[in-house]
């Protein structure tokens, strides 16, 4: 299938590395020119604007860091739209508003071409690994379509409704992960400050009911106090704030994702919204010493 | 072994069928007589005190609601503490304070016995297959008198110090759940709210950074909004303000876990204090509806 990927950033790059080890015919677009070149090492072409990249392909695959930026790669000068192939499947990877990706596909509709909201879960980690677990929205042969790059890039590939239901999943999981760094940070820095032998808590507390994955992939991070990526607090935070927006629209309050959001404002306010989302951590711990 | 059981709640009388069902010589004894019975049927004797129930005894598990509650019935009129034989060793399965605890270890320690904290993890499914998560404190002697009472309540039995470090371990547990339950309710909220595929969308937000025990575990309540136990959302609550005492001890804030706490109140306060903490899930669904 001849593939173009826009946007090569943590996420990006890898996905466009399987594409091409899956054997796509894969071209590649970045705003910072550069970030093409390991990925032409691989073999894919390079192209000069999103537009150029998307002439001739069957599908583009845009993976991006927020909502402007990817209308502005889709429908700016030398955008997606201006070199789209008829029946061209248009695969968004980043995580975006769920309502201007309804807007957006209807857009690429009027254009002839599909828009599959793909965003995805599993950090720098499972992106690296094509382990990414992909939250899917769109018209269902679009996902057909889409599918040898949802497979290319992903493990576990859920279809949950129309353009947009990826991006809602995506945001119910950024709500649902919010609380968990939070209060596990927390606890981590109740237990360091109590003098508690943490690998064996830490492996205690896995087996019951504070199991989760950021328990068993994070504590590490906010043992040490330090926070590779991952997934930046920044983008984490960009995320919290989009799924409060449609809850509002939707007459919900979510209090304590709003809680963790605010701890994420400080956090970015003192340098640390580049580190991994675990660094929520620093929080508790900073206000700590007796 | 000879075994008394004092509090034979939902935890408690699981634990002394447990114990009965292992080939221990248990008595049993319960502020409400009535709840002695079913145990009675299995074999086990009635006391009709706390002292009497620990007299002969090698050893005494306790399991009650609450740190006053553990008191009395260790040292208050009729309690343990007058029962008590030389080298008894006392088993507080209870979720109470750890400051309290090592407090009570060194006064039945006076007394030429020893207190084992063992407060659990795992909820009444736990404590009905006795696969409870079990966080030891307490001196290592003590603990391995206690050993053949804890592995046959629990499956993973950690010590983790002295005693007092069961229950800082437990309240590092309740901390940590604290933020899980919270926003894994307020993800489930929206996700409804938004029309998601409820099962497709929990198979694969467990599958990936969001998956926690609760979500494998709870989701289906919330998304019921129907909340059997399980776990009270009063005695969370009592156990993270038992955290955020000791927290506060060691000059730590932890303000998303003390955010929960304030919307367990308002549940408590609106009469839902004896629902499983899933309950949380109310909060964000019932300010719902476009």
């Amino acid at each position: 299938m001849r593939v173009a990927v826009i946007g090569l950033g943590t996420m990006g790059a890898p996905m466009a590395r399987h594409l091409i080890e899956a054997g796509h015919e894969v071209t590649v677009h970045n705003r910072t020119r550069e970030r093409e070149l390991p990925l032409s090492v691989l073999g894919a072409a390079r192209a000069e604007t999103p537009a150029a990249a998307a002439a001739g392909a069957e599908g583009v695959l845009t993976c991006v860091s927020d909502t402007p930026d990817l209308e502005q790669i889709l429908f700016g000068t030398g955008g997606v739209a201006e070199g789209l192939e008829l029946n061209c499947v248009v695969v968004d990877c980043s995580t975006v508003s769920p309502s201007a990706t309804a807007d957006f596909a209807a857009r690429l509709r009027d254009r002839g071409a599909g828009l599959v909201d793909a965003p995805v879960s599993g950090g720098s980690e499972g992106a690296e690994q094509g382990t990414l677990t992909i939250f899917v929205g769109g018209e269902a042969d679009d996902v057909e379509r889409a599918r040898p790059i949802l497979e290319a890039i992903g493990k576990r590939i859920t279809h949950l409704g129309p353009s947009g239901a990826g991006q809602m999943a995506k945001a119910v999981n950024q709500v649902m992960i919010a609380g968990t760094y939070a209060t596990v940070g927390e606890g981590i820095a109740l237990a360091q400050a109590a003098g508690l032998p943490l690998p064996a808590l830490i492996e205690a507390l896995s087996a019951g009911a504070a199991g989760s994955w950021v328990l068993s992939n994070r504590a590490q991070n906010m043992v040490e106090d330090h926070y590779p990526l991952g997934f930046k607090v920044a983008l984490h935070r960009k995320d919290v704030a989009i799924a409060l927006d449609e809850a509002r629209r939707l007459g919900l309050d979510l209090g304590v994702a709003e809680a963790v959001l605010h701890e994420e404002d400080e956090l970015i306010a003192e340098g640390h919204g580049d580190e991994d989302v675990s660094a929520l951590a620093r929080l508790a711990k900073r206000r700590g010493g007796p």
